[in-house]
This record gives structure tokens, sequence and C-alpha cells, in this order.
């Protein structure tokens, strides 16, 4: 009879260049709640690099394996390896009541979208698109037409906000954090995912 | 071409009885930057209490014009005086950009919910029946057969929350308090009010 409340899944995308990994290590540091989900790789370790605490490191036979049998909530290649999202952490986090944040590009976003429409999707904004280009050059190792067209495809994915459930600015590192800690207190109360619960509340008093 | 946010409209509303007052005080006192909406009454005046400060004080004639007027964005009568919502301060508040809160009875919020179904309605929840029935109790001026009719509209109010948007429990006010400005922050994120924003924003190098 007792309800118990699932936790959240909160997908933090955006932009390339947005600051989606300063803003995700951020929060992190803070040492709220939040469960970081571990991505699943062909990429081989760096150094430092620990296999199930950075990401889980697996051959091109084994990620495959993987997509099979549908273990991967999204995936993608870039630049010749493959990351993911492993399925059975989400569920198992969720389930167990407890908040999961993943961090992903928005293609993947797009996908997790599909297979958890009930998660909380929150698109991580540039200030202007100035900045953007600022922190895209920023990088410094890129040539004129490569900033030119990672700039195209961050336009692009600007028009894809609209998929998602919030908008936070990246004006600052701090608010932007802030604001993403407001959204998950804030889902925990919406009344679509406690109404039940107080369907119990009213058997309290035996009615 | 610049992009102005509209102020939100907070209803914040729930069973008699769960502390609606108290939260609303307790969130004037943090100094938020909430505005207050100031109700219209054709109650007298108690001692101390000032016109345009605690109330608008207004004869039956006044109200009854209001209310012909369409000046009231909800009212009710509760023991032979009337009590509504001066609707131009809610409209001039919210298109100056600004935050307004109401802390109002059930049936007053679902009355302005068809005039203003943007706005975000919060229902003030009691941890549990019994405590309900506590917190009535508390008055200490009431018998026992006008606590046990208080209580049986108490629960039919609490069906009422599947109109709202969010459920905020009042356990203990100061956590009640920070529920409900998550909640504001969060909804000043939400992609539906800013999307225009950024299609602005798309405009600033010169797309």
């Amino acid at each position: 009879m007792s309800f118990k409340e699932k936790g959240l899944l909160v997908v933090l995308s955006g932009p390339s260049g947005v600051g989606k990994g300063t803003v995700c290590k951020a929060l992190r540091k803070r040492g709220t709640d939040l469960q970081y989900s571990i991505s699943a790789t062909t990429r081989k370790p760096r150094e430092g690099e620990i296999d199930g605490v950075h990401y889980f490191f697996k051959t091109r036979d084994q990620f495959q394996q993987m997509i099979d049998q549908d273990k991967l909530l999204e995936w993608a290649e870039y630049v010749g390896n493959c990351y993911g999202t492993p399925v059975d952490y989400v569920r198992d986090t969720i389930n167990a009541g407890k908040d999961v944040i993943l961090e992903i590009e928005v293609q993947g976003a797009l996908q997790i979208k599909q297979r958890f429409p009930e998660a909380c999707f929150i698109f991580l904004a540039p200030p202007n698109l100035r900045e953007l280009k600022n922190r895209i050059m920023g990088r410094g190792t890129e040539t004129a037409a490569l900033i030119e067209s990672r700039m195209t495809v961050a336009k692009s994915e600007m028009e894809l906000m609209q998929n998602y459930n919030y908008v936070v600015e990246n004006d600052q590192v701090d608010k932007a954090c802030d604001r993403i800690e407001a959204i998950v207190r804030a889902e925990h109360c919406r009344v679509d995912r406690l109404i039940e619960k107080y369907k119990h509340l009213e058997g309290d008093d035996g009615q």
C-alpha cells in the first residue's frame, strides 16, 4: 500500500561548447544527492582513467552486444569511438528512489526522450551566440573553417531546445547550478508525480 | 525586437487549516522577490488594519460594481463577507516582469485557473490527515460536530489537488517555503516561457 517515490532522470544537454561538463563537475562538487551515470565507451583509457569510475571501457564487440541487447539508453559515435549510457544503472537507481543526472550531447538526449519521456530535460544555453563562439574558439586548437562549421552545428542544436522542459542559461556556472538544483527540487513537487502518494494519504484516516 | 519576460502568477492554495497564511507570512519575511496581492473585501476593518495595505475595504455596492465590471480575478463569500482578488494589480505586476503570489481558498484557485491557465498552481498539503485535524482542532474554538464537518470539507478539498501543477507538503514551514522558492525559480526556466527569448538570441549573430 505504501507509496515509493521514484527518482528522477535528469538529462542535461545543450550545444557543444556551452559548458555541460563544467556545470556537471560543479554540481558534483556541491555534493548534491544527484547520482552520475557512467558511460560505456570503446575509447582506450587515458592516463589515470579507471574502468567503472570514469567509463566502462568496452571492446567494439562488447559495445555492439550492448546495442543488440538493448542495454544502452542512447549511444553515438564521435571521432571513431562509441559512447553510450548503460540503461541498467539508470533504471536501478531511479527505482531505488535516487535521482540520476546524465550529461550528454543533444542527439543522445533526443534518443532518451523516445524511451524515457517522463525524464526531466534541461537544455543548457549560452547567454548569447558570441559567447558560444568565444568558447568554441577558446579551445585554441581549431582552424577558422572548423570554428565556423562548429558554429553552424551549434546553431542548429539551439533549435532543438523546444524538445526540452527547461532551459538554463550558463551565464555563470554557479547560477546555472542553482537553477538546476531548483528544477530538480520543483520536479519532485509535481502533482503528476505525487498524486498516488496523496491517494494513500487519504486512507490514513480510515476513509 | 527585445524579449521581455513576464512575471509569474503563483497561486498558493490548499485545504482550510493546512497553514497557507503561515507559509505566506514566512515567505514574506524571507524578503523574496514575490509581490503579494491585496484582496478587496466588504468586511469592516479590524483594529490596526489599513486600507490599501491589509485589504481594499469596499462597501457591498462597490464590491458588486467590481464584479459587474469584471475587475475581480476571483471572489467568494465567507460568513457574510465578500473577498476577492483585484485583477488590475495582478495584470500590471506580471506585465512589469514581477512575480505575484496569491494565497487563496481552493474554490478561488479554480476560478483563477479558468481565466489564467498559465499561472503556477501550488497545492499546500498536510503531511497527513491526522495532522490536519489537529490543526483544525488547535484553533480551540470549535465543537466536535463542526470539526467533523470541517474535516469532511478538507478531505473533499484534497481531491482538488489534481487541478494543480505542484503539491508542497507543509511538514515544516521553512521546508515548504524552500520548495515554493524552488518551484518559482524552476518555472522561470521553463522552455515554453523562454523560447521566444532564444529566438531573438539567434538573431544576435545576424542570422
